[in-house]
């Protein structure tokens, strides 16, 4: 028997919401059997929706929020006003234990700021990264991150490589997993003064963690390393540039499929195996980025995403607390202060 | 009858040189019967090469370079001790008008170093930037900088929006192009504080460009803008991201095909449509990037192309040639000077 595990869900966040994430958690549960939803937001609407999945049933229970955060709502706003918001309910759901984690698909930035205020940073961790896994031609890569800090510190690069080591262990179950600091080359001279100090830093640390250097872009895809670190913003416009590569060439794939009749006949035969193709390519299997470095787990889910997506986010949410990812944070980032206690008095901000 | 146009070719640069550089510059002389070379090069493994196409006849001139710059120089290396590489020659024809443009697959750190030296930026202009066209769902898209720049002040960014609004004006022919500012959300509020400089300078001004504001890293595979403007190390990674999610999504799809008979079969019915796809994806037929910024037109090609992709650089310098991108960087810098005479006195560095 599996133990059972509460997820707090932001009924109201994202831009189907709050059907998508009613759907999510029933498409979830099937997979999950095991996994228990709180589902904050305005329960007049969610009680019809919940209804509708036999599934759900005695599974959840809605907890009514009067208040929604809006896409356009500054951080700070957020913050303010927003305190019987479902997205501050559910967090507020994972720091008082009723919930194991979090899992909300809307505003990152007030979800962090929130996640920030009412979590706190671990030990050891001046700021909070969005982690999340891609697929490369060896499987899959932890990247990090991917939008919460706009400009990094040498410290900070080196705590997120400690991060995304421990997810690439604990949630994605390498055993030693390898890490590399995104560059635009991999000579020790490239790149800015934060990249190259720590490089510098992650060369000689003591901790046991494999550092192999300064990777390239294209090399996440390639599957070069299990854990690629940079900063937020690299790591968001990177993120995105190849969201719409891919479905760039996806579309440009649909047209090559309707430019002959003999191309037409080939797609209907190729059918079948194209489905593992979209499978593979298709960002609702990754969706669900971590909110990492918070005493807390918290799981944002993109914006635009539907049922299918929104149960993928859940399955990461479940993952991290099942797999313990907090706790083995915590014992790693002792080792961190013990051996760099320099990164200790940073303010979190 | 078009005019003869005179290129230099670095004919040691790359990794498969000099045969792809003298293959590239015989598959380039079929397309492009008015071009001339003159090829920089150890003379005695020039000259059978070019013996062995015939439609080079005549229209090569092979100049003797001892030196050759090595992928792992470093730029001042490059600058110090290589007066008489390959790489500097070709940079050096542009410089006293015997050639038109220079292409090299060689050092892009030295080709950029001794292009600065030697060529001088416009008036107007503090840095260089490497710029490219990429294929995007509507055309192509004007990119940059792609890696010259590590760190990019306000006044960089809107003087790479000018130089990539007169690269889509004059190299892709588009009439009035749109800029637009990469950065990780669409509001004023969010990223760095260049990024947000850069657009309140690009908002206000008077100059005759279409800046569109803040676009997020799809939206330039999605075709939303003329030109996508970020810094260096954005633009390199971003770049290379692409690549690698590219060269991914193919090798899945080559998996896809052999999954099944079927598939198989529907691959064999869809191939010469299938070709279409590849066409508009082979990194060769988008290689060529321009030194944006200098009194003189240098290309840079990738250093691991083949004959192909190095026609296609050449391809690029004759069209930056034959349109006099040069003379019209140096009008719209004018404008610009006239308006922020500030960003004159900074250092070329």
């Amino acid at each position: 028997m599996t133990e059972q595990v509460v997820i707090a869900l932001d009924a109201m966040g994202g831009d189907s919401a709050p059907d998508m994430v009613v759907g999510g958690a029933a498409l979830a549960s099937r997979r999950l059997p095991h996994v228990h939803y709180l589902l904050f937001g305005d329960s007049a609407r969610l009680e019809p929706l919940v209804a509708k999945h036999p599934g759900l049933s005695g599974r959840v229970e809605i907890r009514h929020a009067d208040q929604v955060i809006k896409d356009d709502d500054k951080p700070s706003t957020a913050l303010r006003s927003a305190r019987d918001s479902s997205m501050r309910k559910a967090i507020d759901a994972v720091k008082d234990g009723s919930a194991a984690a979090a899992v909300s698909a809307g505003n990152t930035g007030a979800l962090m700021a929130i996640s920030k205020i009412i979590l706190k940073t671990l030990n050891g961790i001046d700021r909070p990264a969005i982690v999340t896994a891609l697929p490369t031609a060896k499987g899959s890569c932890c990247i990090l991150d991917l939008g919460a800090n706009v400009q990094c510190s040498a410290e900070n690069l080196v705590q997120f490589a400690v991060m995304g080591e421990v997810f690439a262990r604990t949630v994605m179950g390498v055993e030693k997993p390898t890490i590399g600091l995104i560059n635009i080359g991999i000579e020790e001279i490239k790149g800015n003064e934060s990249v190259r100090e720590a490089a510098a830093i992650l060369r000689e640390t003591t901790l046991p963690i494999e550092f192999v250097g300064f990777i390239e872009g294209n090399d996440v895809a390639a599957g070069k390393v299990d854990v690629a670190v940079t900063d937020g913003f690299t790591g968001n416009v990177a993120l995105k540039f190849a969201e719409g590569t891919a479905k760039l060439i996806s579309g440009f794939l649909r047209e090559s499929f309707r430019t002959t009749w003999r191309a037409r006949m080939g797609y209907l035969l190729a059918r079948p195996a194209l489905a593992l193709l979209r499978e593979r390519t298709d960002p609702r299997h990754y969706n669900g980025a971590i909110l990492g470095g918070l005493n807390g787990i918290v799981v944002k889910s993109h914006g635009g995403t539907d049922a299918l997506g929104f149960a993928n986010a859940i399955a990461v949410a479940v993952d991290m607390a099942t797999h313990g990812f907090i706790e083995k944070m915590r014992e790693d980032f002792e080792s961190l202060r013990a051996e760099h206690p320099a990164t200790d008095p940073k303010p979190v901000s």
